[in-house]
């Protein structure tokens, strides 16, 4: 089977064998700029070259944007990639590629593994702390898609550490404005009146000792480490993972979410702890192969 | 079929007809005090009263409490029953009465004639706004469930109107402690220095024009309302319902509430609004008749 993996710079494509082996592994860049059809090209021109012949009997996506799986089209996207929202992903590429195709949210698609290592009819609650905070959810087994495949955002929750402060999505005070990884460098400036730019200069700066860098580290992870807990108390999950590149910054943040996530739990899920994803480097395409085996498969031709 | 719904204070009994018809109706007190073997004993005898000749194949039991469906466990329970938690309900109810006995929390009970009302594979947020904060949340068309049955609770996450209040649960800056109904009755007395026990007193001096008592109110609901808004980011429900005596207090709370709810939601959710429970009087009784059909069947003497 292949497995894609859409991003907003970049596609990365595996040929992936049944005992799931990556046998060959293509990138290339996301024509992001170029409109929705020649990202669908840029994806079958990526599968085609991870199996150049033409040995899989199906592709599974894992797609930046808000994706129904059952529909098969992307319900929303950021201005990273324009005009994907709306896009019949599914059946754009399985006309393309003349094969099935399963897709689904990039974050999703990397939260299955963390499920099946959660074990049979677990809940899992993934949250995956970047640019943006992405997340998924599944209870009890299976992984929630709700109204028009939007279940799993984490990041649109009211945190008290956000009061007031704009949000991407247009509202305000949610946790993704105080404790993405731009927001924690936005809250280190405010707070500190220097320069950064990027969230590994903050880190290095904690590092340092600089009082205000650690502040602004430990808001960002505490925040999230409050919201991630409530939710827990909400949904019970068996397994708590915190994925992105936020929390790789190091012990600091990881502590601070840590603790501030175990301040909050009722007292049946004391114990409870956030993880780091089991994941690695092939995790991306891995978790788009897996789609292909749990969600519906769009064939060619089929919605014309 | 019989449906139970067991209160702190009281026992319901109804029997119930194939076509959902409710034949009988029987209460009593709940012997809370007396311990779990008779609580027990006591819903074996209202199950019996609603049922003198003994014609239903199956019981159900919406129970206080939070309850291990699979198991059929009281997993944890407050000090309205003491004694509670840890007791083996559906196996002791089945083996009182030689019938099979399947059994959830009572909020869960209420909430599946709504999930049902959502549609097929419909996502449901349901919450009950009381003397404490209740909820139940479904997706995908199954009620979630979680470790230990404790999906659902609603009511303990972060809220930035509940910042540093004590919580019922041992955590602080949750939001029943500043949204139940006995949460904003103490935010009135604490703002105006007045007394006031019940939350109808609040209620009916802001009717009258009381700054403090409308603020109390409104601050509770809008709390209520900013953390149901986010969790519709996170679980996309295709319909949200606030139950329980709060939201009975007018159209200052009900508006703040959907006020709040509405400026929460991400951009796809919009148009998506809190409505009030289908139910009527006999929606305990009818929901704990419900589980019957999805819900695991623990028969006499599988379990001793």
């Amino acid at each position: 089977m292949i497995g894609l993996d859409l991003g907003g710079t970049k596609i990365a494509a595996s040929l992936v064998g049944a005992d799931g082996t990556v046998l060959t592994r293509h990138t290339r860049p996301t024509p992001a700029g170029e409109g929705a059809e020649k990202v669908l090209d840029a994806l079958a021109e990526a599968a085609r070259a991870a199996d150049p012949q033409d040995v899989a009997a199906a592709v599974g996506v894992a797609a930046a944007g808000v994706i129904d799986p059952v529909r098969g089209v992307v319900t929303s996207a950021t201005d990273a990639l324009p005009g994907w929202a709306g896009t019949r992903l599914a059946d754009g590429l399985s006309s393309r590629l003349g094969s099935p195709v399963a897709c689904d949210n990039d974050v999703r698609a990397a939260a299955y593994p963390e499920l099946l290592a959660a074990g049979p009819d677990a809940s899992l609650l993934y949250a995956a702390v970047g640019t943006g905070i992405g997340g998924a959810v599944a209870a009890d087994g299976r992984m929630l898609h709700g109204a028009g495949g939007l279940a799993g955002h984490l990041g649109h929750l009211a945190s008290p550490e956000a009061e007031g402060l704009p949000c991407t999505c247009g509202s305000t005070g949610h946790l993704e404005a105080v404790a993405s990884g731009p927001a924690i460098t936005a809250l280190y400036r405010r707070r500190s009146g220097r320069t950064a730019t990027r969230l590994e200069e903050v880190a290095g700066r904690a590092a340092d000792g600089d009082r205000q860098a650690r502040d602004a580290i430990v808001t960002g992870a505490r925040a999230t480490g409050r919201i991630l807990g409530g939710l827990a108390n909400t949904l019970a999950p068996h397994r708590v993972v915190v994925g992105g590149g936020v929390p790789r910054i190091g012990r600091l943040y990881q502590d601070a979410l840590a603790d501030a996530f175990t301040a909050e739990l009722m007292a049946p899920l004391h114990g409870l702890l956030p993880t780091a994803p089991l994941s690695g480097p092939d995790a991306a395409v891995l978790g788009a192969v897996h789609l292909v085996r749990i969600l519906p498969l769009h064939h060619p031709g089929a919605h014309q």
